[in-house]
């Protein structure tokens, strides 16, 4: 039996084998399957990382050519889920759409003989910005938009489809860049949740599905967007400060912040910054990231809190004109390939994942027929 | 740091506190709230349990009648979500239909200040054998069916909008003490993929349809479908003793027998067994319930297994002619009702559930950029 608390959500709990990630060794270290995260973000391309991911390796010239361009070949979406998406109401959450999209993809494409768990990765991982943007154009202004492009990258394709136009330089490499930090991160919770539903022998749909309804939740996938509310609120470093320390007076929850598994800082975290800092330049912000800085700065010196991934990369999507409801959907647009990794994994030694609990209930009571039962 | 072994799907690990069951004390024990199964299958009446799982108490009568009129209500489905059902293929798998359906539905009647999560929790319990059914019919037959109906309980509704005709006394008794039986099982896997989601603070839909996806494996809510595979393969007691000591040999895995949690019996199988035995007779079987006990004796003279609740439902909703293919979519319309307590259970106390893993891949490794990648 488990000598934790049983109200500690598991914090250090181990739940099962990986060979996918660390995250955190000495505090603030992540690594992918034995590279570290500042040298995947230096070969500056998230398709050799979600193949590395998904396929164990990281690709030859070949195989990434080829990996490209199966991903490309991949993004038609079938007209009955286009169907679906219009069917969906204009203000349904986005990631709503995802979840119901994924779900509705597996039961046209089911896996089974004619179609595996690779297969299925790679398709999801090629049509989520299409899904995603047909959605959001058909509803914003009528136009059911071409899902296919020729860009090369997701991030580039992600943009094009947005934007309507081919992306700019810095911001396709941004998103490729926050695409490879957002990839993979151990047994957070949205992977738990893949890896518990693949654990019942469950289709790979149900498990993607499970990992992106949970990965919704403010406390998980909703910080960025969370951390770009409380951002995008004030109006100068000072105003932020002062409404910041309002916060922690009252004792609000700040998002964007702090880790339950890094203890010294969030590595990420660094390299986004660096990304938003010079977005910000680009676009002439005077605002955005001086206020983000502060609150960084406050944070720090009044809680001793890092920021974690979430916080920077909100204004670093904000400054490539990415509309804040379509933060965390990114996120499932990166993590795909994590979650893949992990549901593979799960199946190739797998053990129903069933915990127990602490009861805490009424003892043994007697049963009284609804006859007898007073009415207050 | 827990004691359990990493590989052991976290067997024994306590992962939380509930107040709304405790399953397998004494080794053959389950208790809702403090009620014994024995007594609740003996109060007859699904919806009271319904009731007593999500608000937290048995109802008065009053507070029953009104219950049930309130689920009576919210049977009939929104014109979207019967186009979606109609899109779905016809040989989808129907647990990944109430999946798909179930997010839907959070597209259309999104949780918020509108809806709260007792009604989402009241609609999901009333629409699910609409759900299934109105898809079912529509692919079978090409008939859009009904979905509403004046019966008073879920199982009479479902039977009535599968056979198209009131329901058989003792069908629907069999289907409601079943109800019954499958209704809650404290942090069973799709319990548990449910307060994954819910421990993030998703939406309520997010986190029921993780459950669904999770219920959907062999290895949870499958096993009834499985059990009637193997059951209706033999034609005679002699031949399943024959069949099943072959598959022993072969060390192959035999559904509906054995639990994790309890260690003597499962107090639900002598329940439903007698059921299965009652319609068996009404029917005049003379294959399926011997073969079933053959089986049963089988398994417990050769590997001291005892038949869990899945192995006896099999024969038993089959004797009510129900497809074996709409078992494990019946456990979602019962087991909503623990999903939705444990949900509300979760978010009365939150606290994100995210473990942390033995890690076994690659020490840190250097990165080779890909031009200098060798190329088998």
């Amino acid at each position: 039996m488990t000598q934790q608390k049983s109200s500690s959500g598991l914090a250090g709990v181990v739940a099962g084998t990986t060979a996918i990630c660390t995250v955190g060794a000495g505090g603030e270290n992540l690594h992918y399957r034995g590279y570290a995260i500042q040298d995947l973000v230096a070969g500056d391309c998230f398709e050799e990382v979600a193949y590395l991911l998904i396929y164990g390796e990281l690709p030859t010239v070949p195989q990434l050519v080829a990996y490209e361009q199966r991903l490309i070949s991949l993004r038609v979406l079938p007209e009955a889920l286009k169907n679906v998406l219009e069917l969906m109401p204009g203000d349904t959450h986005p990631m709503d759409v995802l979840r119901t999209a994924c779900s509705f993809l597996g039961n046209l494409e089911p896996e089974g003989k004619q179609r595996d768990q690779y297969q299925i990765a790679d398709r999801l991982l090629a049509t989520f910005p299409g899904i995603l943007l047909y959605w959001y154009h058909f509803h914003q202004n009528g136009n059911r938009i071409d899902t296919q492009s020729d860009e090369d990258h997701v991030a580039g394709h992600f943009l094009r489809l947005l934007h309507g136009e081919a992306p700019k330089p810095e911001w396709e490499r941004a998103v490729n860049i926050s695409l490879i930090l957002y990839a993979e991160h151990e047994f957070n919770a949205s992977t738990f949740a893949a890896r518990v539903t693949a654990g019942t022998l469950s289709d790979f749909y149900s498990a993607i599905t499970s990992a992106i309804g949970t990965l919704r939740g403010p406390l998980h996938g909703g910080a960025n967007e969370a951390a770009m509310a409380l951002i995008e609120q004030f109006d100068s470093p000072e105003m932020a400060e002062a409404g910041l320390r309002r916060m922690l007076a009252n004792k609000a929850l700040v998002m964007g912040f702090g880790h339950r598994v890094y203890k010294v800082s969030d590595p990420r975290s660094d390299i986004i910054k660096q990304w938003a800092k010079t977005l910000s330049q680009d676009v002439g912000d005077h605002v955005l990231y001086p206020v983000s800085e502060r609150i960084e700065a406050v944070m720090q010196k009044e809680k001793k809190l890092f920021p974690n991934l979430d916080f920077y990369s909100a204004s670093c999507y904000h400054f490539c004109g990415i509309p804040t409801e379509l933060f965390t959907p990114l996120f499932v647009m990166s993590r795909i390939t994590g979650w893949a990794a992990h549901v593979i994994e799960q199946r190739e030694n797998n053990k129903l994942i069933r915990p127990t609990a602490d009861y805490t209930g009424p003892a043994p009571r007697a049963y009284v027929p609804i006859g007898e039962r007073p009415v207050a």
